[in-house]
C-alpha cells in the first residue's frame, strides 16, 4: 500500500427535490451575488433553470447567467466568464449541468483569482493558489467531476484537451437528485456508466499490492453500476438504479478508489487526445473504445490483477489465471457493447489510420511517455490506437 | 434508498511517519497556540511524544499540554480543558491518542467556544455552534472519531455516558500512521476491531431496502477487517493488515457506510450505558456482549438483511433464509470470541442480574426506547441484557 491523501470535503445533498433547496444553501454561506453556468436548453425543457432560478430568487441571490458551455468544455468560454465574473465580482459559481459545466465553472472559478490566461493551469504552466467556491446541481451521472479535484479543459485552437488537478477543483457542495437524470438519453446514460467504469478502473489497474479494502471498494462500485446499468438500459425512470449510478459517480472519482494505490488515469489520457481531436466523440464513447483495447496489450503485465478482476467483478470462474484474464476484458468489452457502446472507432466513424496522429498527440510529439504497468510511448498508444 | 447528506471534510495523511510533518501541517494552516491532549505515557513509551513536540517546536507552535485524557473520557477533565483553552486563547486543539483524546478534544473545542456547560452537549440540551478546530494523530484504530461527527463523553457524577453528533465534531485533519498501532496489545487491538464492525454493522441493520452500494462497500470493510484482524492475531507488526485496519476505522464511522441508509446505532446505545455504568469494560467488549444478542434477538424482524449479511460477509452457503440468518450470526459470535473477546457479561466479571439496572439507563428510566428494527423499549432492552 502507498502512502497517501484523501481529501474529499465536498457537502452532498442526495435525494429527491434538493435542487430546491439551492437559495438556501447558498444564503446560508452568506454567498449574495454568483455566477450560473449550464449548458443548453435542456435544463430549462425539465423545469430546473425554473425551480432553480425561484429558490435564488426567493433567497434573494442575485445570478449572473452564463449558459451555454459545450460538451468539452472550451476555454474561450472560461475566459469569457472569467472577465465577467470579475466584472460583476460574484461571490461563488453555481454550476447547474453535467461534467462539461462544472469543469468549466472550476476553471472560471480559479481563473477569476489569478491575472493570467486560465489555460496555464491545463498546460501545467501554474497551478491554482486560490478560486471562488463553486457548488453544482449535478443533472448527468458521468465524470464525476462534482466531488473531484479535477476539471478538464478543451482549447480547440490548439486541438489539446487536457485537465489537471487542484484542491481548489474540489465543489463546496453538490446537489445530486437521481430524478433530474431521468431525462437523460439511453446513449448518454450509457457513456455515463463507462465514464464511472472507468474512473474506478484506472486506479484499480495500477501496479501496487496489498489494498485489499481500496480493491473490494472498487468492485462494489464496479458490481453495482453493473447492475444498474442493465436495469437503465429498459427503465430509465428507475429510481434507484439512477442514485446507485449517480452516488458511483461521486464515489469512482473523489479519489476513495484510489487509496493507497498509483493514480495515473492513462486511459484518460489517450481518450483526452482522441476527443480533443475529434470533437464530436462523447468521453465516454471514447473510454469504451480505449479501455478494452488498452487492457488487451497491457493484461500482461500484470495477470494476477486482471484475473481477480474477472473474478471479483464478473464472477469468471476460469482456473488458469491468464485465462481467466482474458475472459475478464472480453466480460468488460461485451458489457459496453450491451449498453449499445461503440468498441471500436470505425464503429464511432474514426478511421485507425489516425493511430500516428493520436500517438503524436498523447506525447506531445514524442516528448513525453504516460505511466501505466508500463510506460506507455509513442510506439505503444500507436499500437493500442490501431489495436482500436 | 433515503435522501441523504454526506460531509466528510476531514484531510487524511495516511502512511509511515506522517506525525513528522505535524507542526507543518499546523503552520500552514496559521495556527500558532494550540492545545495538545493525550492519555497517559504511552505516546511517550513509543517516541510519539517527542517527535511530536519536535515537529511543533521546529514551527515554532506554542504549545499547551493536556495529557491524561482517561479512557471514556470524563467532563471533568474536558471542563477543566476549556478554561485553560480559554485562558491561553488556543487556536486549534492536537489530540494525539485514540478515540478517547480524540472525543476529548473536540468537546473542548466546542466548549471552548460557548459560555455553557459542555455537558449539555451531550444531554441535548444544546448543540454546538461553533468550535475550535481540531487536528489528531491517531494512535488506535477503533472509534473512527479521527472522520466521524460524533463525541462521546462520561459524567461519572450521574453514571452516565452519552454521545452527540454535530458537524462541528469533524476532525480539520487526522494523521494515521499504521506503524503507532504496532504496539496496541491483542486485547485491545480486537476491541478495535469490534467496534469498526460495529460501526459498519449498526448502519447496515437498518430497516431500508435498495441501497445496494452502500451495503456492498460495508461488506468490503467487515470483510477486510476480519481478514486483517485474522492477521494481527498472530502477527501485529504486519503493516499491511495495521492500514487495512486503521483505513476501516475512519470509513466505517465517517458516513460512508450510511449513505442512503437509517442511522441507529441502537447497540451503541446499549453499550454506552454498560461502559457509563461499569469503567472498566472498554467499549469493543461490551459491543461484543451485545452485538450478538441484539442481533438473535432482533432478525426475525428482517430475516432477509441478516441472510444477506451471512453470505455476503461470512459466505455462508445455507439456502434457507432464516437458517442462514442464523449462522450469519453465530460466525460473528465465533469470530468475536476468535479474537479472545468476551460474549457473555459474565465473562467481563458482570452478573446479568443487571439487566433491569441496564434497561433503566438506557431508556433514561423508561422516558425513552431506542429506534431499530423495532422499537427497543424496556422490556425489550431488559430481555437482550438478560440474553448476555
Amino acid at each position: 500500500m502507498n502512502d497517501f491523501i484523501y481529501y474529499a470535503p465536498t457537502k452532498v445533498y442526495f435525494g429527491k427535490d434538493k435542487e430546491n433547496e439551492v437559495g438556501k444553501i447558498i444564503k446560508d454561506y452568506g454567498y449574495k451575488t454568483i455566477m450560473m453556468q449550464y449548458g443548453k436548453e435542456s435544463i430549462k425543457k425539465i423545469g430546473l433553470y425554473d425551480r432553480v432560478m425561484k429558490s435564488l430568487k426567493d433567497n434573494e441571490i442575485e445570478v449572473i447567467e452564463m449558459g451555454g458551455v459545450e460538451p468539452n468544455p472550451k476555454v474561450e468560454f472560461v475566459r469569457e466568464a472569467i472577465k465577467v465574473a470579475k466584472e460583476n465580482k460574484v461571490e461563488m459559481i453555481l454550476a447547474v449541468g453535467g461534467g462539461s459545466v462544472i469543469d468549466s465553472s472550476k476553471a472560471t472559478a480559479a481563473g477569476a483569482m489569478c491575472d493570467f490566461d486560465v489555460w496555464k493551469f491545463s498546460s501545467g504552466e501554474e497551478t491554482p493558489k486560490a478560486a471562488l467556491p463553486v457548488g453544482c446541481i449535478l443533472t448527468l451521472a458521468a465524470a464525476g467531476s462534482e466531488m473531484s479535484a479535477s476539471a478538464v479543459l478543451t482549447d480547440l485552437s490548439i486541438n489539446m484537451k487536457r485537465g489537471y488537478g487542484s484542491e481548489f477543483n474540489r465543489c463546496k457542495f453538490a446537489i445530486c437528485n437521481p430524478e433530474l437524470t431521468y431525462s437523460v438519453n439511453k446513449y448518454n446514460t450509457a457513456c455515463g456508466i463507462v465514464d464511472i467504469m472507468a474512473h474506478t478502473m484506472e486506479r484499480y489497474f495500477t501496479p501496487v499490492d496489498d489494498t485489499p479494502l481500496t480493491d473490494s471498494i472498487a468492485e462494489s462500485i464496479l458490481k453495482s453500476v453493473i447492475d444498474a446499468g442493465k436495469v437503465l438500459m429498459t427503465d430509465p425512470e428507475n429510481y434507484e438504479a439512477r442514485a446507485t449510478v449517480m452516488w458511483a459517480s461521486s464515489l469512482s472519482h473523489n479519489d476513495l478508489t484510489g487509496c493507497g494505490r498509483a493514480n495515473y488515469l492513462a486511459v484518460h489520457q489517450l481518450e483526452h487526445a482522441l476527443s480533443g481531436e475529434f470533437d464530436f466523440v462523447a468521453h465516454g464513447a471514447g473510454l469504451a473504445v480505449l479501455f478494452p483495447a488498452w487492457a488487451k496489450y497491457i493484461y500482461k503485465h500484470n495477470i494476477k490483477r486482471f484475473s481477480q478482476f474477472a473474478r471479483n467483478v464478473w464472477n469468471v470462474k476460469e482456473t488458469d489465471d491468464e485465462k481467466c484474464a482474458i475472459k475478464g476484458i472480453e466480460c468488460m468489452e461485451e458489457f459496453f457493447k450491451s449498453l449499445g457502446m461503440p468498441t471500436t472507432l470505425k464503429e464511432i466513424g474514426i478511421s485507425n489510420e489516425n493511430a500516428e496522429k493520436m500517438a503524436l498527440l498523447c506525447t506531445f510529439n514524442k516528448k513525453r511517455t504516460i505511466k501505466s504497468f508500463v510506460e506507455l510511448d509513442y510506439e505503444i498508444i500507436k499500437d493500442i490506437f490501431e489495436m482500436c
